[in-house]
């Protein structure tokens, strides 16, 4: 049996969790998770199979480790003083600017955040994760509703579904690199949304 | 060899070419369309792998009837007298109508169409023809601005990336029979786009 302990000399480069999990989530939006083989992230990174399971249990841990880096810096946000304190409308507009700038500079996390799926129990939790962070969202949404600083005709939960639809949206069309930059997103984003194209 | 042209009795139902996509198409979705195999499509659908290639060429030949659906929909919209005629506004504002409208309907189709990622021809070819579309949809953005009719602030392109993102989250966040019918999220999205939150 191999030490999978001591990768062979063979190997391209010395590899770390951290450059497992970047070359498992491109693999990942490359394939699909359900398409993806743990050989595929394994010949991808020039590294065997064994030593990708001395650093991780897996094909579910990497998912967890790659999708958890989008969720932690989401999360973050609504940590922030800004998110915290002050005019909830300002809540909700500084969580729609970080958004936007935490999904241009991870973007290959945040696409796959929301290209999970559900058939396994990572994807599962991952879910649930996204549910809890829109719940969140949504609180602010109402609060503000509430006191009358946006509109209060559509149902909360509608709205962060669609202005946050528009923002996740950023993944699927977004090149890093093409001479937009996160700031040129967040002021068209906050644009449209609170003051409509009109 | 057995007979491809002839379902066995153990078939649990008569199939056609329509049913047979409708399953593929929930099976892509389900599994992603790299990790499903023509297989599981056979299962799904209580039939044989011979059965299908009775009907269709392939694994590609069913993503493309699938996608088509949804394809074919949305170009007859841009076909439509109230996309063609009319001040550019009230064309935009009709394109989104029933952009949502179709994707509401056609959700699963809808779904598979956004999905697509592009390593076969076949998916190579669908992502053409959404950015097809969204050429045409951002032609109409572009001469609204021209007019006045809509800000000219942010570049067209831009635009109608973020409207058309939030209208495509529809397919990540809509179950039917919720509650919410195509005409609500039609004036919401419609509300928060030209309107605005604030």
């Amino acid at each position: 049996m191999k030490s999978v302990g001591r990768p062979s000399a063979k190997e391209r480069k010395p590899y770390n969790m951290d450059a497992i999990v970047d070359v498992a989530v491109q693999v990942f939006l490359q394939r699909g998770y359900d398409g993806a083989s743990l050989d595929q992230v394994a010949e991808a990174a020039g590294i065997t199979k064994a030593s990708i399971y001395y650093h991780a249990d897996g094909k579910e841990a990497l998912l967890a480790r790659g999708a958890g880096r989008a969720l932690d810096a989401l999360f973050a946000v609504l940590e922030e003083p800004a998110a915290q304190d002050g005019r909830e409308i300002d809540r909700l507009k500084h969580v729609v600017k970080r958004t936007v700038e935490i999904t241009v500079n991870r973007l290959p996390e945040v696409a796959l955040l929301l290209r999970v799926r559900g058939n396994t129990e990572t994807e599962r939790w991952i879910l649930e994760q996204r549910r809890r962070f829109d719940r969140l969202v949504a609180n602010i949404v109402k609060e503000a509703q509430l006191k009358g600083e946006i509109r209060g005709d559509i149902d909360a939960g509608l709205v962060t579904r669609l202005l946050f639809g528009m923002l996740n949206s950023i993944t699927e069309w977004y090149r890093p690199g093409g001479g937009l930059s996160a700031g040129d997103i967040v002021a068209a984003a906050t644009r449209i949304a609170f003051d409509g194209l009109e």
